[in-house]
């Protein structure tokens, strides 16, 4: 390690801890190239156990920087759910298996189950290839943000001081560094120093549920100890999450009292061992056998807590995600959802894109309120579900004894109304203001604000298929998509070759936001209706084609395997067609008629129009400052 | 580089040559764990052009090593064909676009084109992680091979010694060193030194058609330029093959004496310049316009010859693979297929798994001669299409003052018969000798001596979707697939039972043929045409799961977007099951019905069950000497 001493240091973006919120905002500035430092206090990654639950939203996520076949690769896969309850004869049955995760339009229909430091080591090599490696161990010791406006209303300031303080684990000397950072990201986890030291507080409260966890290899005649189980017996709650490998983690629930200390009312790790976990495991498995002639990988014990951080950013400047901004059934409770949904959460949650807009200058500083606006309320949402899931889980199971407790399909229900909440899918970032039955015609299935519904089209030079998300990378961009309709028809063609005219003009949005380099701000892509044996890419207007892979097509592969049905999936006329931007993260921004995208017909539209595009012009830079928030919605001047 | 100084060394197999050839078979010997070392004479790895098509079997063998991913990553794919042909209004025009790869079961139903250099890093790279690395410049200058038939038929002798001198480019001083080897591969090409040194002559002949190559990123009009065409104009006919990122490979027909030297008869290639060759593909291509603003990657010359070594090995030490022991249309005349056919053929070619088995003590030496057998026949049937396809293609097309020219229907007809040919899922090992049709009922479309069928099972444990070629690695050991039918019938399950308790006996072949380690031979997987709500994994007998993941089900997944129709698909009865052998290359080695592989039925059945018993005692090791080979088929003695 380097020797700093009483150094100072300038970056663009400093990020407190490398845990998985750390590192993907890490990886995704600097992919977008933006100057980029992150530390961490630990001397090494995480090497067992903690987080291990990656649900589709963030597999699709991670596919979106390139990420995911390593993970896929290296996980295990979660795709059903069995249920076992208390049998009639003593013991446990089963009572029917599921679908682990409700997301129809998941493009993964299920979750990955992978130890955190293996998910770590995915961001690693990624931030390794573009030049940035976690510094550690080294910790924050002060931070301190301008007073003045004028510094901090300066997107170009560095107008937060941080100093750290490298520690050397050989010759226990440490060196301190001031870093000037124009932002901060405090990824530091449940008891973060930066949530702390702005004073942040934590809003909810800590029930009386207590779990033990533990990660081994088992041996057992359970047949359903590949899938994701929940155990309702009448010895106590379990859940089964089968991880890589042969490995398995058990959710264990502990009677309230067991291992409390009395005069503290805290949870007496001392007085526990894993041995004892399985013990209690044993009990609820009965009548099967589980045991674990393997070491225990790792191991721990939890009180549930639910609490969302009371602001999630300090003007602009200061932000923090993950663990440090909402804790809830934290790795107990309802089984490894808590891991499941931080790792979730913190993958799509950084703001990266925004970052790196503002710091190019192509966006105001107020676009970065966006991250509060959407991801507080989604951890709201989060602590909401968790609180009535992990009372239900925790309860007793309904019986002939007790006919107040919790019954299969109760729970059922609720497992399958949490699941299309925590796969991430569901996540809507704008409630649509005003939906438009006139233009609910023209992209019906894409919601504005919900992520881009994965599709496989061919591609019109090659007829080789691709998901579109794979043409929607994370690369900071937005994607315009003109969905072309049917381009060997004359008239649709001339109408096409209007929009592409109209989109050329200076007064356009390539132009208008392109700040001169409106390929490194847009990526267009023109999808057509037509069928591959006809249609020529090169028919189409050259502005549409930047390059020759940027043309697809509604239709199935060379031997109908995959593909076609694209127009009707996304509820949009395959004649007519309509132009659909997605955000540089995936999510829908804007759907409009093709005809509307036309200056001449904004302009006769206006009056009805002006939602829709203000939406839009909310996600293209430079025009946020145009909007004011209103508690969980968000309303635009004209 | 380590200097040597008349070094003498043992190793168990040598291989003389580092492209694709000679690499598959280091890489693959190398997994196995064969002591093996591969030298070449050229200082570095191949940088551009060469080779540069991978045929749908080939990618699925490289898949059976974990390989297919970074070749599918990296290379471009060809999923559709365009043919052109003279217009009446003058130039070219489409005449119609069709499916590349004629071959409906092929897992991946398309050519990926990618240069060679890319290719082979591939292997490289997976060598390497084996600790096995190219030594190179290196090259023989003498091999001579003992004439001790005791020697020679003790496989554990090192019969071929092969005097190696290391070249060293800087200081231009070279050391010999003398290697001691069992078994020699000559991979050296179409020039083989391996080749000449033992006499073997190339039979066949050369023809008139000159062709030349070059590899360039082109700016065209031309709307099929990422489909690869075959153009046939008044002006010469033309091939484009789409490669990497947007190369493109052009094949142009040259008039006979253009190019040649009157004095030599042989293409005067000083005469030439890839600008001299593009000019006369420009008039190919009118009305289409197409020019090279970028640097030329690769250029060459080539005369069609098709020739075939008149044997593959001398007495089972040493082999002779790819180019050494064929060539045809060599990167000319029918496009790239000559590339494309050259890696296939190696990628399937080398006996890695046998010389494996050989080396292992577990087989008698004759099985090297099914090498020869499988190999050599291949070949001719390669130069046999070969022939009558280039004659095809080099021919002018016909026209209104040219009818008898080569119609367009005429070559799309011997296109689509060439390529279910050339995509290597046709090839056939075994011809069946004899079709029972009792056992058509069995297992009617798995063809013994092709490769596995292609199929998506999901895992009893979870629900997990698999490709079966997937758990077919190319790992050496044989796969035995009990397709056990409705096994939650109980008689069924009982048959199920009968048969595990009697492939445990002694007297079975897993002991028979298992040399103490059946599970290193034999890799068992039961398939159960059962659904996943009602399959506990955890019935089936032990033997037949060794691991959770080994039971597999004839179901869709979870949401029913893949899987199921298994069992129909191979023509195997749902009820009644059936027993599969797969040779470690992928190739169906035998299948049973269920009953018959019970010992008790196996004497019963004795008599008309000959064929197929003897099928599997000859793929499985030790039992090979049974064989006697006559003319293109194998007919066994019992």
């Amino acid at each position: 390690m380097p020797i700093f001493l009483n150094k100072e240091s300038d970056v663009d973006v400093l990020i407190i801890g490398a845990g998985p919120a750390g590192l993907m905002c890490a990886n995704s500035l600097a992919r977008a190239g933006v100057n980029v430092r992150i530390i961490d206090e630990r001397p090494a990654k995480v090497m067992a156990g903690q987080a291990d639950g990656v649900q589709p939203r963030t597999i699709e996520v991670l596919q979106s920087y390139g990420l995911a076949d390593r993970l896929l690769r290296e996980g295990n896969q979660m795709h059903m759910v069995a249920f076992y309850n208390p049998s009639p004869s003593g013991g446990i049955e089963r009572t029917g298996r599921a679908i682990d995760v409700t997301a129809p339009t998941a493009r993964y229909p299920f979750e990955v189950t992978l130890h955190q430091g293996a998910i770590e080591s995915i961001f690693l090599d990624s931030m390794r290839s573009l030049g940035v490696t976690v510094q550690r161990p080294v910790v924050p010791t002060s931070i301190e943000l301008s007073q003045d406006e004028a510094v901090l209303n300066d997107p170009n300031s560095r107008a937060v001081k941080v100093v750290l303080k490298h520690l050397d684990p050989t010759d226990r000397q440490s060196e301190t560094e001031v870093v000037h950072a124009k932002f901060v990201l405090g990824g530091d986890g449940a008891h973060s120093w930066v949530r702390k030291t702005f004073g942040i507080t934590m809003d909810g409260e800590q029930t009386d549920y207590i779990w033990g966890v533990v990660d081994t290899v088992p041996e057992t005649d359970f047949p359903d100890i590949r899938n994701r189980c929940a155990i309702h017996s009448n010895n106590g709650s379990c859940m089964v999450i089968p991880r890589e490998g042969d490995k398995v983690r058990l959710y264990i629930q502990l009677s309230d009292k067991q291992f409390v200390d009395p005069s503290t009312g805290r949870v007496d790790k001392d007085n526990v061992s894993p041995e004892k976990l399985l013990e209690v495991a044993k009990k609820s498995f009965a009548p099967y056998s589980i045991s674990t002639p393997n070491p225990i990988d790792w191991w721990t014990l939890y009180i549930i807590g639910q609490r969302v951080a009371s602001k999630f950013s300090v003007r602009d400047r200061v932000f923090i995600a993950g663990d440090a901004c909402h804790t809830h059934s934290p790795k107990a409770g309802q089984g490894m959802n808590a891991s499941m949904l931080d790792t979730h959460n913190l993958a799509t949650l950084p703001p990266a894109w925004k970052i790196t807009y503002i710091l190019r200058g192509w966006a105001d500083m107020s676009l970065l309120k966006t991250y509060e606006f959407e991801r507080r309320k989604y951890a709201q949402d989060l602590i909401n579900f968790d609180k009535k899931f992990s009372t239900l889980f925790s309860g007793k199971p309904r019986t002939e004894d007790n006919q107040n407790g919790v019954s299969h399909e109760e729970f059922l229900n609720a497992f399958q109304t949490f699941g299309a909440f925590s796969s991430g899918i569901g996540v809507h970032y704008l409630p649509s203001a005003v939906v438009n039955p006139q233009h609910q015609s023209c992209a019906t299935n894409l919601i504005v604000g919900q992520r881009m519904l994965p599709h496989i089209f061919i591609r019109a030079a090659d007829a080789r298929p691709y998901e579109i998300q794979d043409l929607l990378p994370a690369d900071t961009r937005f994607k315009v998509l003109v969905f072309a309709g049917d381009t060997p028809d004359k008239a649709q063609l001339e109408r096409v070759n209007a929009l592409a005219a109209e989109m050329g003009k200076p007064e356009s949005f390539l132009t208008r936001f392109g700040h001169g380099e409106p390929a490194k701000v847009f990526d267009i892509l023109a999808i057509s209706s037509a069928k591959k044996d006809i249609v020529n890419y090169t028919d189409l207007p050259q502005l549409l084609r930047p390059h020759w892979s940027k043309v697809l097509l509604d239709d199935v592969d060379m031997f109908a395997r995959t593909g076609g049905g694209g127009y009707e999936a996304y509820g949009i006329d395959p004649h007519k067609g309509a132009l659909v931007i997605v955000r540089p993260d995936g999510y829908v921004a804007l759907w409009l008629h093709l005809s509307s995208c036309r200056t001449s017909t904004i302009i006769l539209r206006r009056s009805w129009w002006r939602h829709r595009v203000v939406q839009f012009y909310c996600s293209v830079p430079g025009l946020l400052d145009d909007c004011v928030y209103t508690g969980n919605r968000m309303y635009y001047r004209l």
